[in-house]
């Protein structure tokens, strides 16, 4: 059974044709979004648009019906008003459709009766004639490695995240977001109303998905809560699994029954369950990219001690708070690198530089010498350390042009260490909610350029120590679960 | 006593003419760049450079001594190294000097026995001699209405936010990072080691300022801690006042004392004083930004009852739980507006549509006629609700033309009801951590832009619904509070 449901998703992801019905030369309209996704995106099997009311859309022939289609179609996107949606059904077997995306919507989520009625007799028909759904009420598939897409300019390279979402919006969201950060995709779903494949069925096959290595879900009502918890288990235990639960709160659920019909149930049991399974759960979108981050670019880390070098004595405080209020151990400097200050630096900074590592306070001579780097080259060769946070900050007294030679030494010294691989290494770096106008401000444009640089070198890059605390933490606890367990 | 302190710090914000003692040639020394300071932003008091190394510092006669400058001198910021600041001090009463601004450091902070002996020593002489001293260890004061700041590229117009915080660093990076975010100054102190002047001298001043609105802070340890916290109790019923205390873990304590020497003190004591004293906690720099943010833009609100509009469905089951776990109420839409519905959309839509307002399930008819926008401008005259979040998404499936047409629209929208004046209004709008190449980017550009127009109107606008809600709470309950009390 899990294996037919893997099977058929493969064919999702990879059909040699697709059909888009209800295809459409109106640019403004999805029927034509996802003719037009697929030729950007580069997909290379045979598109097919189907619609009566054009003879081609983008240059393809179009079809009047499915039936009228010369070859085999595999995979069926179907944007017809839902009224159509049984009829088109049993249509399919005849071309050998195997998994038809429905993007048709107005069906349970509405809460009317009329509605709700007609999704069951389109869950009956694809039962009937062996079709499975995607949806319906979703956007479908992001696979760029075959060039699959949803949305516009999403990345074309392919990654290592495998996603399954219940809200497209919050799937192109984190998308655009999280491509920012350095983060590309295996296979992203789309689900909606999860009428017939479901949660379930997308965390099995992610989990034995070879080109997925971290799987995150946005998931608003569960279908099939005790096969999912039991999958969830066997997932943790291969590769991370991030799950945010909406539809927490009461008006929360509410949204989320008239967005994907979701019975959203309670959060207390699910937190627990999650937990148990040894999944990861993220409360906003943004935690989920802080996780999702932290797992895409950090080794298996263990242990909780951190070195932390970089920014000026507020930054020094906040984050010893930071990283020690999350459950790391902001240890103190091991004696070598005692030494090293002390061989370096006047008696006056004989055990006043701690770690956190307070640059401002060094002299002159220290920073022509680059002190700063050589201690984090040192922190990253001591076993004293499990992991190292270097904080770039804007809160020096300098200049745009000398803090623009400033943090580009800091971000070379950073990338150096980084290619040694000794230890795994994060950074803090705020770039700022910029106005149009900051767009040629120095200060930005550096930080912009340093974290580009940054994330080119696999590096993690958060804004606040907040934030990644609050995500390594997590990291750490998992692998160190998997371990016990293992 | 307190008159006094305030007549005191009057003459550190309005000198007729200051002294930078250690003031030099050399473009990357403290001692250089105060001069500079003092010049870029329009100080026009007399500024005269001390040092016997130079004869001039850019373009102003440079005098070896305090005592060879002619006329008098209220305010000295002295850039010296630590042992030559006794001797300043003797100096100082027969210019007339009322206050220094010790930038020099390497006192008490360092651990060591001597540097604490010789700051008791600095103490002592200014008791003596009648001097205040600010700091040591502190970089100053920003004033952008009279010419007087300690950063490169601050902002030149004054606004209502004044601070006290202890450190500099931190000082620099919230005046940076918040006026990206459209927040002005009034008058911000950063105080180092606060050997004379402290937190409550401070707190005293900024709450009789009627420059200063909004009071927010930066605490490492409390030198006065009845007298603050009673200088608190006062303050936070005349203004809202925001506390960061740093140095809550032991890693953090441990790096306060060598920051700043402070005494961190326990945090639980902590917490639950200055909540008692009425003012707003915060936990990190971001989070008193997104308060500062709030109380700036944003009128006195004492109900819960939120009106949600804008973004996907993801996006609105997301700020449901978000706005209710903060402490909200989502309310339903009230008969109004359903009415309205009901008069614009199909039955299929009736009951559906609900708060917050999910606008991608709406007809194409319904974008035609701007609903989502009329339903906003409804929600903003009806009594059913307190305060009116705008949610703006990436996460449509438009193309960046169409996306920025739309969002163009919206924002449109949203000031034209904010000049109405009718309801409290907020918005939710992530620009993204981009990198240098998305500055080019439409997407990216278009959200920048809005964003700045969106503040240019004076309507708060946040990154994440989380930020947004749970600063919002806090400044419901502050005025419930003042409510209750007066």
């Amino acid at each position: 059974m899990v294996a037919m449901v893997i099977e058929q998703l493969e064919t999702a992801f990879h059909p040699r044709s697709i059909a888009v019905v209800g295809a459409s030369g109106n640019p403004f309209s999805m029927g034509h979004r996802f003719v037009l996704h697929l030729v950007n995106y580069g997909y290379r099997g045979q598109i097919y648009p189907v619609t009566p009311h054009w003879s081609e859309v983008l240059g393809f022939k179009a079809y009047p019906a499915l039936k009228d289609i010369p070859g085999p179609v595999d995979y069926v996107i179907c944007c017809l008003p839902a009224s159509k949606v049984p009829a088109l059904l049993t249509e399919c077997p005849r071309k050998g459709v195997k998994v038809v995306h429905l993007f048709t919507a107005r069906f349970s989520e509405t809460g009317q009766e009329d509605a709700a009625k007609l999704e069951i007799e389109v869950l009956r028909r694809a039962r009937e004639v062996g079709i499975r759904l995607l949806g319906p009420n979703c956007i479908g598939i992001y696979y760029p490695k075959e060039g699959n897409a949803f949305g516009y300019d999403f990345p074309t390279e392919p990654g290592k995240v495998g996603m399954f979402l219940q809200s497209g919006g919050a799937a192109t969201e984190f998308i655009h977001y999280a491509s920012l950060r350095g983060i590309r995709f295996s296979k992203v779903i789309s689900y909606g109303n999860a009428l017939d494949l479901n949660e379930a069925d997308f965390l099995e096959y992610l989990c034995q998905d070879h080109e997925t290595e971290i799987i995150a879900s946005y998931i608003e009502g569960i279908k099939e809560g005790r096969r999912f918890l039991s999958a969830l288990s066997r997932a943790a235990l291969s590769k991370p699994v991030i799950i945010l639960k909406a539809g927490r709160a009461s008006a929360g659920a509410r949204a989320a029954a008239s967005h994907t019909a979701a019975l959203a149930g309670s959060l207390g049991t699910w937190e627990t369950a999650i937990r148990q399974a040894g999944a990861i759960q993220a409360r906003t979108l943004e935690e989920m990219m802080d996780l999702v981050v932290s797992f895409y670019f950090l080794p298996l880390i263990l242990g909780t001690r951190v070195g932390i070098v970089g920014g000026g004595g507020g930054t020094s405080v906040l984050s010893a708070d930071e990283w020690e209020e999350a459950g790391f151990s902001v240890v103190p400097l091991p004696p070598q690198i005692e030494e090293e200050i002390k061989k370096r630096l006047p008696e006056l900074w004989w055990g006043w530089v701690g770690n956190p590592v307070d640059v401002s306070i060094f002299p002159e001579e220290a920073f022509a010498i680059n002190l700063g780097g050589n201690i984090l080259r040192m922190m990253a060769q001591s076993p004293h350390f499990d992991l190292l946070i270097a904080n770039i900050t804007v809160g020096g007294p300098f200049s745009t042009t000398e803090f623009a030679a400033i943090v580009k030494r800091e971000v070379e010294d950073i990338i150096d260490i980084k290619k040694k691989g000794t230890k795994p290494l994060a950074v803090v770096l705020n770039g700022g909610t910029l106005d149009i106008k900051d767009f040629d401000d120095l200060r930005w444009r550096c930080l912009a350029e340093q974290k580009a640089n940054l994330i080119a070198a696999k590096i993690p890059v958060y804004s606040t120590a907040d934030q990644a605390a609050n995500a390594l933490i997590r990291l750490v606890n998992y692998y160190q679960r998997k371990e016990a367990i293992s």
